[in-house]
């Protein structure tokens, strides 16, 4: 066996290994990935982000939600919504996007290896490669980058063994259109399938312990949305779990209220665990922390000076966008790229729920804390002639201004192309601009982007409400 | 009869109309609207852009054009595609829309009188009150703004009195679903009209004197939309119309090459007359050019120094968007409002074509014509996992740096959801941006917006390559 050195090894082939490797070989450097799945795309293309976003997109179709609301008519398959109808368009994605990657790691001349990724030092990493029994490869990396990812967390209480029992990974997997969901945990992935199946007509309930699903929303937003999701059928109990039995009829839960609960299909969405156990990061001096997440600097640089980590295993956000970006910094730092210096100054987020929800900067929450002085102003989709035509009446774009000079400080946005249209207030948070580039701004007519004017409008006259009062 | 006096008085009723007026009355000013039609709204909300681009959306969902890309099943209601489904949506919208500019109107107190007005001089608008025979009432004001918007123009040769000949505001009083479609003139409403008659299943003939259509587009977006629209049914012909008869059968048309077409609705949409001739400019001193188009300074001025016109009596673009800012603009500096001095620095344009286009600052055929050293960068719609979950491959987002330092200066989308997406770009064009606020970015992922980040790194690539070679 003849050991080969690369610049790069990157241990984990999902999307910020993907864009970390073509980055570095973009520019020349000699760069391995070292998967140990089926595909390439990790849990973005396989089994989190992108199918779930699809399903998502389906079933709004395939529920007629989008033409009942414009015509009043119903265009759906009926009761005929079957399996694979839904799972069609989710496979027909995650075909392209794998296929997509394929080509993006051949046209960089990225060297693949198929296994398990481990350390053997801060310079060696060893693969197990897959299905050979016990081969492995050896190959020297001058910069590691890790970013195996993350699992979904298995509770000792729900009994996993159970077809009905689902985590987020193996719901792609099933084979009847439940009738009864509970969904155990209200964060991004539990409220985003919660969503998607009540819009598939399930009976959806969700239990959480905290009483404000997303709370790291702004609390207006958060509210708003478990609002709309109650207005689309969903049960949501603050409320922990007692017990858990798979019976031959129905999985039956016992809430610590003492509340009984039974549905045909149970989602445990109860957090996501850093897949770090088999990187053997010891003998590399790489430290990990709290919940077993890789601990990195302010230029994800691990412990090990050579080593960085991206994506999942270093935790919050945890979202494929993020990971990416986080993957390009590490490596412009890590082989003195030069071109992209700074840090990044604003991370969006974006929920997939039904309708969307997305934000970029501070929340009020976090601006009362810091005690900056601050004004709101809002706009609402049903006051707009593009809301109308969608449909969608209850949306709303708040932005959150300094109330000194009008900076823009944060851009919170509640309805469908939530996701999209945060990008306007994005670039302006990033720019650091003031709510006179909105006022200054002429948007297309009828769109979404006209918001940003009436929301900057409404925030300008309450600020001077406030100042001749 | 006593004359009342106002700080302002609008002629006119559209969206220009509604929103200079209810800034100046926002600002404590006294202001009047006079409006000659039945609905406040102009074009926009009766006939033109919230009506068409209502439609838009409607023959997209119920030919199911939607529900076949992402699941290749067919969810339409099959041929019983009526007119009245097809324009139910439409009027739902129209008449939110009315309602909501009459709260805005009645929420700042602006006086309303229905009626034509004329100028008696420049201070003084006459309008004769509608319905009332010969009643006039006679206003004072200290400005005036002129928005009374535009019609569409009728070419001898076309038999309107046939009910088969429809012009872009009789369409919507159509009674039934044509089979054969002719568009005589593929502006921007021939063209966004013909898409959305396609789309719902007629043949549809655009005829048209230039072989590029919407030749004010990037020409190689102009091209795409071309290709896009060729490959959903629609014939263009680069010809004139030498003779139009409507007989018993069908309307019958030989163009100017020969050839003879037939079809069972007419539709001409050959530009568009400013509405001047009742408004008695000359009293006043208010001065007309090219094709009757008021005369107006960077300010919005007319030749009168108390009188400001915008919108379609002024000409190009003739946009709702745009009208709404000059209106806006020139308000603020009529009344000396201080707080939006500067000049508008870029407007985007928006085609609800299907694909939908959108531009905002230069195309490449300007930057030629001025010399300027730039680079484009292209990212396509299908290489990204929102695309694909769209099911919309053959969209793509162009952008145009300079060569030099990367700053941005165009910015071009055809695709689906165009028309927002052009907004993030703006906002970055507004603040005279350079490509590395892409490249430094994190989108919501999977979104369109991302495009704008791998567009960038193509024109980075590109620029490399030139560098290199």
């Amino acid at each position: 066996m003849v050991a080969k050195y690369y610049d790069l090894v990157v241990i984990g082939g999902g999307p910020a290994g993907e864009k970390g490797a073509a980055q570095v070989a973009y520019f020349g450097k000699s760069v391995a990935i070292v998967e140990s799945g089926e595909h390439f795309g990790g849990a973005s293309a396989n089994t989190g982000t992108i199918p779930a976003k699809t399903l998502r997109e389906t079933s709004l179709v395939l529920s007629g939600t989008k033409a009942r609301r414009l015509f009043g008519v119903d265009l759906t398959l009926g009761n005929a919504t079957n399996v694979e109808q839904f799972l069609y368009q989710e496979r027909k994605v995650k075909e392209a996007e794998r296929d997509r990657i394929d080509r993006n790691i051949t046209h960089h001349g990225i060297d693949t290896y198929r296994g398990v990724g481990s350390l053997v030092d801060a310079h060696t990493v060893r693969v197990e490669v897959n299905g050979s029994g016990e081969e492995t490869v050896e190959i020297h990396a001058e910069i590691v980058l890790l970013c195996t990812g993350s699992s979904p967390r298995h509770p000792g209480e729900y009994p996993f063994h159970d077809p009905r029992v689902y985590d987020s990974d193996t719901i792609l997997s099933l084979t009847q259109m439940p009738r009864r969901m509970v969904v155990i945990g209200g964060g991004v992935i539990g409220t985003e399938y919660a969503c998607t199946f009540a819009t598939l007509g399930a009976e959806v309930t969700v239990i959480d312990r905290k009483e404000l699903l997303l709370g790291f929303l702004d609390h207006e937003i958060a509210r708003s949305l478990m609002g709309r999701m109650r207005g689309n059928g969903i049960s949501i109990h603050c409320d922990g779990v007692a017990k858990c039995e798979a019976n031959d009829d129905v999985v039956a839960l016992t809430l610590s209220s003492g509340s009984q609960l039974e549905c045909d299909a149970l989602l445990v969405c109860a957090g996501r665990t850093s897949n770090v156990e088999r990187l053997n990061l010891g003998v590399a001096g790489v430290e990990t922390g709290a919940r077993g997440l890789i601990k990195v600097d302010d230029n994800y640089r691990t412990t090990a000076p050579n080593i960085y980590a991206v994506g999942d295993v270093i935790g919050f956000p945890a979202l494929a966008s993020t990971s990416m970006e986080q993957a390009r910094f590490a490596m412009v730092n890590a082989f003195k790229l030069g071109y992209k210096q700074s840090v990044i100054p604003v991370l969006p987020y974006g929920v997939y729920s039904i309708p969307e929800v997305s934000m970029a900067g501070a929340t009020e929450e976090e601006l009362r804390e810091r005690g900056v002085d601050y004004i709101a102003g809002r706009a609402y989709y049903r006051d707009h002639p593009r809301g109308m035509i969608m449909g969608e009446g209850e949306g709303f774009l708040k932005l959150l201004f300094s109330f000194e000079d009008l900076q823009l400080l944060g851009v919170h946005v509640i309805g469908e192309q939530a996701t999209e249209l945060v990008h306007v207030g994005l670039m302006a948070l990033m720019m650091e601009a003031h709510g006179q580039l909105f006022i200054r701004a002429c948007f297309n007519y009828p769109t979404l982007g006209d918001l940003y004017k009436y929301a900057t409008y409404d925030a300008m006259g309450k600020r001077q409400q406030r100042i001749t009062s």
